[in-house]
């Protein structure tokens, strides 16, 4: 029971057999009510979060809160890798736009490709709603510049400015590692992309 | 939902908001089966896991499985900590005897006293059975060395070797974060205890 709980907190990413351990330990000798409610909050989110309907990051309802606020633009796009990137951008204060979740990046021989990523979904929106300027935010990785190079040439064919946010951020860096003024400052630094 | 969830792991000790943010948004996005089994070994060990009547350290049965080993011997009592402390000493595979686990050490204004430690427990162990030697190895932290001092004080009245654990350890570190050869040392050059 005390090892099956020290596997079960080693599947969390970086968390290796001492951090488990601490965990357990910690949860078992001092608080077990905090152990039943982690238990509680896993089924809750594991079962009923599900993807918003419109940009794809995590959302407890069918459109999520930044796609059903009116008060914030439809006309530029945000293009990021992961929720975590929204989180991380909406800390910077800097952005008043929508996003859209890719959930990854392009990596054929991981059998991700454009449908994976919902690139049909975007091409849709381009098509739709009245974007004016999509913001390539996906990460200064190799794979994020590929993927940030398809998203371009794709959306050359529709009539909107695309830009890519600006590498302030450290490069081979992750965007959710950055800091809020580096992010705030590659924002406002972004620049036309020609792909 | 994923608030909670987010908050719910900073619980854990040495979890921040951005470690927590990453363990959610790892297992909705990539393994929710993952947290399902997180939750259900949670549950399984809070309701479940005791501490051994014997020696007090956490266990699923009512006697610990070193205590109820009779390859070990009786005449030596490791005092520890806690039971991470007994798996860290059980790693060096130099000790055979039994352990005692305090659950924490002598801290009179957090209201934990000789009872909390279960040192009347300890002292019936010492009327009742055959041990010949008691190793002190608590931490070498001051509320250790205190907590040793008291223990060997009332270890005294009995016809036993008192010893503490050798200082290869580094002072003011934890007994759980030494690497298995420091253990080893320090339990092998172990002296005799004056107080
Ligand atoms: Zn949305
Ligand atoms: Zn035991």
């Amino acid at each position: 029971m005390i090892e099956s709980l020290n596997e079960a907190f080693c599947t969390l990413p970086g968390v290796g057999k001492k951090t488990a351990q601490r965990f357990v330990y910690h949860l078992l000798e001092r608080n077990r009510e905090g152990g039943l409610n982690l238990a509680k909050a896993l089924v809750d989110a594991m079962e009923h979060v599900k993807h918003c309907s419109s940009c794809r990051t995590l959302s407890e309802k069918d459109i999520c809160n930044i796609c059903a606020n009116n008060n914030r633009t439809n006309t530029q796009l945000c293009i990021v890798e992961t929720p975590t990137d929204i989180h991380a951008i909406e800390q910077s204060s800097v952005y008043k736009g929508k996003y859209f979740v890719l959930s990854g990046y392009l990596s054929p021989i991981d059998g991700i490709g454009a449908a994976e990523l919902g690139l049909d979904e975007l091409e849709q929106k381009l098509h739709q709603q009245d974007v004016e300027e999509i913001i390539l935010a996906t990460n200064a990785t190799i794979e994020g510049e590929v993927t940030a190079h398809y998203i371009s040439n794709m959306a050359k064919h529709f009539d909107v400015r695309i830009t890519r946010i600006a590498h302030g951020l450290p490069i081979g860096g992750e965007l959710e590692y950055a800091d809020i003024n580096t992010i705030a400052h590659a924002l406002s630094g972004r620049k036309d992309y020609g792909g």
